[in-house]
């Protein structure tokens, strides 16, 4: 088994991803928006690449039981329902729903990964869960940082140095790419307090100027969360391990 | 002033670089070759970013003073009268010469970040002298690691790292973006030993697979070479440094 990090996702194109096992990771703050949904209850997630798809995406759909989430520079966007605040996704708002998110990175890697043979969301919350997943699972893998408008982000190499430095823990003989090796040092250097890594980041100190400190807290929280979403057809649902009924 | 870079070229496009400060490093081994080669006499480095353009460039040049330099998957090109090993270019070979270059991402990398302001060329080799240059300039800068195939490589972060941590032993108050902030963590875990790590490095390997195992053992050498190689108008030169006559 061989893992490899892609730091951002504009070094590739749609194709790369073909036959792949991914998973795509966007700290501050998708992938923790799309791990807290599911866990609280949401039907599922669509990403979208753009906001006239959301809205389109909308349209087409039901009353009542879609919501538009997401934002455009931190902040939610004008006729949306939600944010991209995971604390904004509490099961009295969301619980049944399908949640149709643009976000200027994370839903945009998501969609970039769509061929991808198997595609899981990760963050801080459900970190160790997906890394058993992927030690049982078996197969060399990619990590997709989501980055900040197509340039690295530090929050997400580390979040992805922890979920391999987690695996290494259950299976020692995981090869590494140059990335991996780097996340893995990084994860050394800067996960030793999650926290205060989220609060001098880029993002996050662009997070603390626009209101969202909290949401700083909520994302550092390693394994909070113990559900894998899992991408296929345009849509993220829960990925149900172990059952005989597979929900894919 | 402020210190940033970018992993890979990937994520931008050229006019990114309008106005900027950059420093280009492709360690395996385009800008170790340009330092070289402009350290043994050549008289100028013409980056080019095809085959086909270098062909051209060369048909239009007078004989004998004009050399074709580089590589393909590491190695020489048909019809080329050089490879990309360092020590390939020795005085003897190269003196007085017009060298036009074509690597996979060094030449490259230095091709798309032509608009910039001031574009300079390091690698270990004059690492110290391209630090205290930039310290003495005083603006913001960028550098540019080329990577591999617009991925992530080590061995240009690292070496970006050191950069800016020689830089901050003469300004402490250099401002760090996330991605300079993990270079320099990495080049604390990783610089110790640049032999080391670039014999580790995915590059490395294949350079050693491929025969240039001695490159790297050149390449590793810090501040053997004093010299700032600066890109104007689509050629490389000796940037005079403290002349009254600067050669631009």
């Amino acid at each position: 088994m061989r893992a490899n990090i892609l730091l951002s996702p504009a070094n590739v194109d749609e194709l790369y991803f073909t036959g792949k096992t991914t998973v795509v990771i966007d700290v501050l703050r998708a992938t923790s928006v799309i791990v807290t949904a599911l866990n609280n209850g949401a039907r599922e997630i669509i990403p979208v690449s753009t906001v006239d798809f959301a809205m389109k995406v909308s349209g087409n759909a039901f009353g009542g039981q879609t919501i538009l989430g997401g934002e455009r520079n931190t902040k939610m966007i004008e006729g949306f329902n939600l944010g991209n605040s995971p604390l904004e996704y509490t099961p009295e708002v969301i619980s049944g729903k399908s949640i149709i998110l643009y976000t200027t990175n994370g839903s945009k890697a998501i969609i970039k990964a769509k061929f991808s043979e198997n595609l899981f969301v990760c963050c801080f919350n459900n970190l160790s869960t997906i890394a058993k997943h992927l030690v049982t699972l078996g197969k060399d893998f990619l990590i997709l940082c989501a980055g900040t408008a197509g340039t690295f982000s530090i929050e997400d190499t580390v979040c992805a140095g922890k979920l391999i430095t987690t695996m290494l823990s259950m299976d020692n003989s995981i090869e590494l790419s140059d990335s991996a090796r780097a996340a893995i040092a990084l994860n050394k250097t800067f996960g030793k307090s999650i926290l205060k890594m989220l609060k001098e980041s880029e993002h996050g100190q662009l997070l603390i100027k626009n209101g969202f400190k909290d949401d700083l807290s909520y994302c550092s929280k390693v394994d909070s969360i113990n559900i894998i979403p899992y991408y296929t057809s345009g849509i993220v649902k829960k990925f149900d391990n172990g059952s005989t009924n597979i929900e894919l």
